[in-house]
């Protein structure tokens, strides 16, 4: 259905970009993301550096009909950033500046491949903080942030990437570019386009530059280690310090075989860990304030079977503990093959989930890993290929992580929380979404992309580009 | 291009929802919301009880082209639940229950006639908080707040309506049924339908449930009064109260005409007031903390040139100051025949849209007053029918109106920041937005509503349901 890219396509990307910023021979770094183990290298890959380099390349791949994926730090979990039918990797490397720092109106203007860290080092040197703070901020992108609306463990008291986002510039296939919100608390004029494209993954429009909020940063923080003997103790833990009315920034769970990976990896130990870990950090501007919460969280995680609780004492112990948090994704994808999954439920439901994969994955002879974000509800299952034979594996798995979703879904949850449906979960949308739902999404993404050359193979099952009339009116 | 509400078809209406809910006698209160004077009768009221009822009627108006337009408080100021192409007006005023107060997950489940007060009311009774918090929040509902994305006085530190939104049931024109979003802090599963349909004003899909995020309660607020001999320096005072890492809850501001439009209506003085007002409001859990707080806010109103801080000493007096200001809107309503603006703009940049709205108003030989949100920079201006004649009005205010939006978006804000394009503002879209990304929202439109049933005549300009394909492919 798509055209392939030919000589003559080349030297018209050439004559946009300029001739050192298109790729031929070298694609292996835009064949991949972090999404296991696959590889789709592109046709070309072409790193533009404004928007009307991209809304050129975008227009002359639409008419040519070629793929088109956007891609920036290349580490989504979901395929997002895959060229799956070849074509053209737009790489927006090139489009890494932060525009603007608005301390007075208190608003970030940035290029699409800023990366998250630059921006939260570079507003907290100004006083200012920037929420949304997922595990791989040190080299994934904004824009990245955008297509699939990052989370991050702060999302519990700080949201995700679109409650920060409120103002778009970007390119429909056409080449028109169009621009949304801006440095507006509020707006409600015309359709909420900006929200649309939060978390469509490059499959409507590519974005060329983003406005977020900012707040003022927070002076103080605490940061703590509470070790269970079970979930349920320390899920409870979780609605107590709910119930006195903390709400921390981040609540982390792990469990004992991501404790493992994490320290094996990193060569270091968590100074608390039980069956159930869990790490709790409260932040504000009241250093005593933040002291008797701290106290707080700590008497509740007690109260509730936590032997102790760990309190990092300065920001270098703080800074530790969060390293061997953020190295759990890694060191648990090190240990063998995995198929990770994304799940979400609401947060008190989280241990029958927990159980739920504990379950599921012991009858189907697999050996599953679970961490993620206890206060947000929002579960990271990582099945490892430890122990099963090829062929095991691929009967297994699909049958375990079905059976996975359909007990997350009973749970009123959903299948995926941050990590975007992409090229790995579209298969199961169907499962989370009635057909008249999936056909109103695929009605959606045909408004803006007619052709269906933006990041094809993403979010939507397969047919969702072959359609060529809509089913409704 | 509509057709006529028939006998058949009322007979039709009768026999989905019960006689007694369909009204064809007393039409009043379903031709008019709290826009200007406008009135536009409905040819049939129906009052369905539940998703499955406005299904069944949203399909029969729907194969009978016959307009629907869902109403729930009436309460729109941009005439968002006019009927202004006649049809059937969908009140939902009898789906009133809060199914859910989920106080483990934090979340509510409501129906969309629930008003916003008595949700705030049974939610803070349990601990609980919700945030959004309308002038209106006495006689609106959540259903109209999410088809406007409401605002009020509390976006600033607490966000707008979208921003509390997680999860919608919603009828489509079809009669289909879509669920969207849950009791999810997280969600990314599939395009984001639950923020494409907040603020959509009705001309989507009927909302027939809300799932609203609930945090807990702050315990402890500060209200203030602080008088300024000009906005310029209370607009500083906002930024000084920013530095000092301070977020309050509300920062209201009004000019000398709004606060005595309010003491003239309520026959009450405020206890404080300049030439511009601010009221400021902190909150938070730690009653010593804000004591601190108020007092830092205090000082940065006086570093700016306020004589003296007015602090409400309880809750009566609390309580007094909230209830004038809440009277603004109707009591400048009720000095003369008026149009109303919603301005937004960054909130650094309001002291110039207040100056220009005054020297555009002067010049025209209009009366403004002005009052609204200068912590988010949400500024409602109401041009008063007063010393002019009817010629003069009908061709002023136009002219006037087209100059402030001018005004406005050149200070990078948009027309409307809360109360909705509607039908009052549609005509101005075309200032906000280039055709192209007009063009793009009325596809989106079709893609719900391909025969234009929903609310027609709001949000886009006219024309809207005439094009039968699209543009673009």
């Amino acid at each position: 259905v798509f055209s392939k890219v030919t000589p003559a396509l080349v030297d018209r990307l050439r004559a946009i970009v300029g001739a050192g910023n298109v790729e031929l021979d070298d694609l292996e770094p835009y064949s991949h993301d972090y999404t296991e183990d696959f590889r789709f290298p592109p046709e070309v890959a072409v790193r533009p550096r404004t928007t009307e380099e991209v809304a050129r390349v975008v227009r002359l791949a639409n008419d040519a009909l070629v793929p088109v994926t956007a891609q920036g730090g290349r580490t989504s979990l979901s395929g997002g950033a895959l060229c799956v039918h070849g074509g053209i990797a737009l790489s927006l490397e090139r489009m890494n500046r932060i525009v603007e720092v608005d301390a007075e109106n208190l608003f970030a203007v940035v290029e699409p491949a800023v990366i998250t860290q630059a921006l939260q080092e570079e507003v907290e040197k100004r006083g200012l903080f920037y929420g949304p703070d997922p595990a791989s901020r040190g080299s994934c992108t904004l824009g990245g942030n955008v297509a699939h609306c990052a989370g991050g463990p702060r999302a519990l008291k700080y949201g995700v990437t679109k409650d920060w986002v409120t103002g778009l510039v970007a390119v429909l296939p056409s080449g028109e570019v169009i621009r949304t919100g801006g440095k507006l608390m509020k707006n409600v004029t015309g359709y909420n386009l900006t929200q649309l494209l939060v978390g469509s993954e490059g499959t409507l429009a590519v974005v060329t530059e983003i406005t977020l909020k900012l707040i003022p940063l927070p002076k103080f923080r605490r940061t703590m280690l509470a070790p269970f003997p079970d979930l349920v103790s320390a899920a409870r833990a979780v609605t107590r310090i709910f119930d006195a009315r903390i709400v921390p920034c981040c609540v982390e769970f792990m469990d004992r075989a991501a404790v493992e990976a994490a320290e094996k990896r990193k060569a270091a130990s968590f100074p608390a860990k039980g069956a159930a870990t869990l790490l709790v950090e409260v932040d504000g501007n009241d250093e005593a304030l933040l002291e008797r919460e701290a106290e707080r969280v700590g008497e509740a995680c007690v109260a509730e079977g936590a032997p102790d609780v760990f309190l990092a004492m300065d920001e270098e112990q703080r800074r530790f503990i969060w390293d061997l948090r953020r190295s759990i994704g890694e060191a648990v994808k090190s240990l063998a093959p995995y198929k990770e999954e994304d799940t979400v439920v609401p947060r008190a439901r989280l241990p029958e989930l927990v159980a739920a994969v504990e379950e599921v994955s012991r009858r189907h002879g697999l050996t599953a890993v679970s961490y993620g974000h206890v206060g947000d509800g929002n579960l990271h299952v990582n099945i490892l290929k430890l122990g099963v034979t090829e062929e095991e594996w691929r009967t297994r798995v699909p049958a375990a992580v079905r059976e996975i979703f359909e007990r997350t879904l009973a749970l009123g949850g959903q299948i995926t929380g941050e990590h975007g449906v992409g090229y790995v979960q579209r298969e199961f949308l169907p499962m989370a979404y009635p057909e008249h739902q999936i056909e109103l999404m695929r009605e959606l993404k045909r408004v803006f992309d007619p052709k269906g050359i933006l990041n094809p193979g993403k979010i939507l099952p397969d047919g969702s580009e072959r359609r060529p009339f809509g089913r409704r009116g």
